[in-house]
């Protein structure tokens, strides 16, 4: 009962014709999961600053990038592009003659594809569509059994996993979480292999060092061919920058590599407000501005059209501890402005995520998570990490925490679609064959539509106190942790060409031959 | 560090100079609140349905209006009134004209005050104003040690109590809880009178009975003076629909006796999806338009101009279990498109609240009622019943809740202001002052503005790992626990005038001598 059509991903666990709260459970953990497709949201996103604020932020921003200036640094070459370009550059520090950034970053696409194995994965960046990936970079992890520990290579192959079945996860992510078992000069060979053997859908690249992009790049190229992968994108990798004002080494590394080859860098100040930007949302959207113009520009020296997209990190300090904090009201004001001057310059962006500073997945997680998600839905963000599995402000990742972020995503999903206005939709057959003081459950009407309307959280119990009770009387996080297991259970990976997956291993064997470990 | 100006309603605990995880227990109970005033809405409202929606809905509505027809049940008056006005009443089958009730509707005002004993807590009730209230119907409670059990008088005082401390609730509610341990015909005297004396909020009337209306009233006019009340709106009270398409006795005498006497009604198709609508989001819309329509009509035959709320509460129905679910993307798009069909007809709209099907104020808690909550901001709801303290689909007041989601009313009422645009707030002399590479946790703005920039909720925990196990690994319900008890500790009731406090008391002494115990 209640089942919606299979996706080709999943499976049946077809049991059967048990009673009371097995028969429950086993509708909740029945693996029919639903299908979704891409998400194009049906609603214009929502403006928080008007024209004028716009402009006095951009002036703004314009004025620091000319007066006070970024540093690009340890990067002699990225300084001689930017001379070329018409920067001022005075030892590391670029200074930027107005609108220079805002005419270069013209060349970038307002949307692009970046391509999934299976092509139906496939992921169009921009516009009204969001995508969905999980989070990316926590060194620890929550395990199935409840322990805190290092993250390791089992771990992140098991939320590719996850990621592969959930229905409403678009993307298969990066760096899901830190596999600290495997040495740090070639774990990025591991991860971008589990993202290709145990997921058919887009994935993300190392950018660690210019190398292990190479690395990604050419892995890539075993996967799609070269010459696919020279005319196309099929790699969106996560370039953060050292706010206030800063471009590092590495990333500008990364960043050459990937803009270079035509794929994709999502380009993100990584704010914590307060520490790294103005105790203030304008102040804070300024210097936001002024680093991704910078840098994003940067993208379009490097090869003129790369896919790129604006990205915005914002969290809040807390001036109590001096901790990050999540979810606060300003936070959701930074990502909803930063997401207009995306929009402003045509350009895709990424925000947003179910961030948290708790440590475990309970109602303070689920209230912060919900206080970036649905801004990020609304502010119209076009990519959004840590879209699930997230804790402890980024330092976990969390299998429970994973399965219940999943269902608010495909709630949002679902919303997005808007409002169903077919006649099906109007139901006036169904309000008339009922009429005053009946109810609904039998008519025509709810028959006809009952296994595809309205939405329910596999992890919501809804049923009396007193089922509750006899079901164990367990929290949310309890029964997302059964889900986990029983999908990691049925998991079954998608077929991959053996010959490419002979290459893939080849490729990894010699380079992880060819150097040492390093540990750090 | 980090307190915001008290209000006085609150006092501060006086503790001082206590290190470690004391100190920050200290700072989370300081009762140190900050102020808030009225919450008006900088962003205009989303729209989810467009006009083609819009007209089609109306239409539809406007049939089963004239053709289904409404049933005004046991209320020959009211059927009297009907035929007057012009409608085809068929038995208790009111038909009614197209465009009659839009017509009638048109004497209520856009917006109205409605005045609290605290001339400064009086509430504007329309445009872009929100008015956060408390839960309201529970019988049973949670208590403050844990227990579920029916809730009590004590209950319901203790609710009024932190209702009147919370920062972002502007309203005391009505029935906080169901006080259980007092008899049904009585304990609506006693309901009034808490919220008298508790708080000097706005509140809300007794709707069981009509002549339980007429005791609200009349203790109303001893509060504010019969001349006041019967100029001014003191009153708001919940007249639900018994949807489909009927209005029952009781609810049409209690909106009789407060339209006449010219105090506020919120009308409110009561939903439960699928169950008493049609399983489809349109539809639903169309149902509730045609029961809020006739029933505000209604309320303006009894006198012309008085204030009226379009309502709406709906939950959506899990065809798995059978029971009403929470904090779904249908009813969402039922909340914000009904929104839209008062603001169409220029009447305050009431919707949405931190509503669950959770048992606990666990992360099913907090995602269901942030799923509602935010939309319900976005949407423009103008009167938020349920805003805080709801559990288990309405049937449990809690507590620990109750403070966890006025965080959350904080948090909206701070996004609502929308972005500081001034000098302060565009923070230039910190950029400057901070430059690449630099911190801005010493810096002169943020020295200027740590006290009041960016929100921390006073239940979340964003310590290190090492440091919450060190405070006990607890969950945000346990430190709401702790924030609930402390407010008790150090309430201090607002003064009361002491021949208006005599008056009530003898008021309800006579009134409970002159009828027996009645417990149905």
């Amino acid at each position: 009962m209640g089942e919606i059509e299979s996706s080709s991903a999943t499976i049946k666990t077809g049991r059967r014709s048990r009673g009371g709260a097995l028969a429950r459970r086993d509708a909740r953990l029945s693996l029919a999961l639903p299908t979704f497709g891409i998400l194009k949201r049906s609603l214009p996103p929502m403006e928080l600053l008007d024209e004028d604020a716009m402009a006095l932020i951009e002036g703004n921003a314009d004025k620091v990038m000319e007066e006070i200036g970024i540093e690009f640094r340890e990067d002699g070459e990225a300084l001689e592009m930017w001379k070329e370009a018409g920067a001022d550059v005075r030892g590391e520090r670029v200074h930027f003659p107005k609108g220079l950034c805002r005419e270069l970053m013209k060349t970038a696409p307002a949307t692009f594809t970046q391509h999934a194995r299976n092509a139906s994965r496939s992921v169009e960046i921009g516009g009204r569509n969001t995508v969905f990936a999980p989070v990316y970079g926590p060194p620890f992890i929550r395990a199935l059994d409840g322990e805190r520990r290092y993250a390791t290579l089992e771990d992140f192959q098991n939320l590719v996993r996850l990621a592969y079945m959930a229905p409403a996860m678009h993307h298969s992510g990066g760096t899901v979480c830190e596999p600290v078992d495997v040495a740090v000069n070639k774990r990025h060979l591991d991860m971008v292999y589990a993202h290709i053997k145990y997921s058919d859908k887009a994935f993300m690249g190392s950018v660690t060092a210019p190398e292990r992009a190479l690395d990604t790049v050419e892995m890539a190229k075993i996967l799609f061919g070269a010459e696919f992968v020279d005319n196309n994108c099929v790699l969106t990798s996560l370039i953060n920058i050292n706010s206030p004002l800063v471009m590092d080494a590495t990333m500008l590394g990364a960043l050459k590599v990937y803009a270079r080859a035509g794929q994709a860098c999502i380009i993100s100040p990584f704010i914590v407000g307060g520490a790294m930007s103005p105790v203030a949302v304008a102040g804070t959207l300024t210097q936001v501005l002024a680093e991704a113009t910078a840098a994003i520009a940067f993208s379009q020296l490097c090869r003129p059209g790369a896919p790129v997209i604006f990205g915005t990190f914002a969290t809040s300090i807390s001036m109590q501890s001096g901790a990050p904090s999540f979810g606060t009201p300003e936070t959701a004001q930074i990502l909803m402005g930063a997401a207009q001057f995306a929009r402003r310059y045509n350009l895709p962006y990424r925000s947003g995520g179910s961030l948290t500073g708790s440590k475990l997945p309970d109602s303070q997680s689920a209230s912060e998570s919900a206080n970036t998600l649905l801004p990020a839905m609304q502010g119209g963000v076009n990519f959004m990490l840590h879209a699930a599995g997230w804790l402890e402000g980024g330092l976990v990742s969390s299998f429970d925490k994973f399965i219940l972020d999943c269902e608010q995503l495909e709630a949002q999903q679902i919303f997005a679609q808007g409002i169903d206005m077919s006649e099906n939709g109007q139901a006036m057959d169904a309000i008339k064959e009922v009429g005053p003081g009946g109810h609904y459950l039998g008519c025509e009407h709810t028959q006809k539509n009952f296994q595809s309307a309205f939405f329910v959280a596999r992890t919501a119990d809804n049923n009396s106190f007193e089922q509750w009770e006899i079901d164990g009387a367990k929290r949310a996080p309890q029964r997302a942790n059964e889900i986990a297991k029983t999908w990691l259970d049925n998991y079954q990976a998608p077929a991959l060409d053996q010959s490419i997956d002979e290459a893939l291993v080849d490729y990894i064997a010699n380079k992880k031959d060819s150097m040492p470990d390093a540990f750090t």
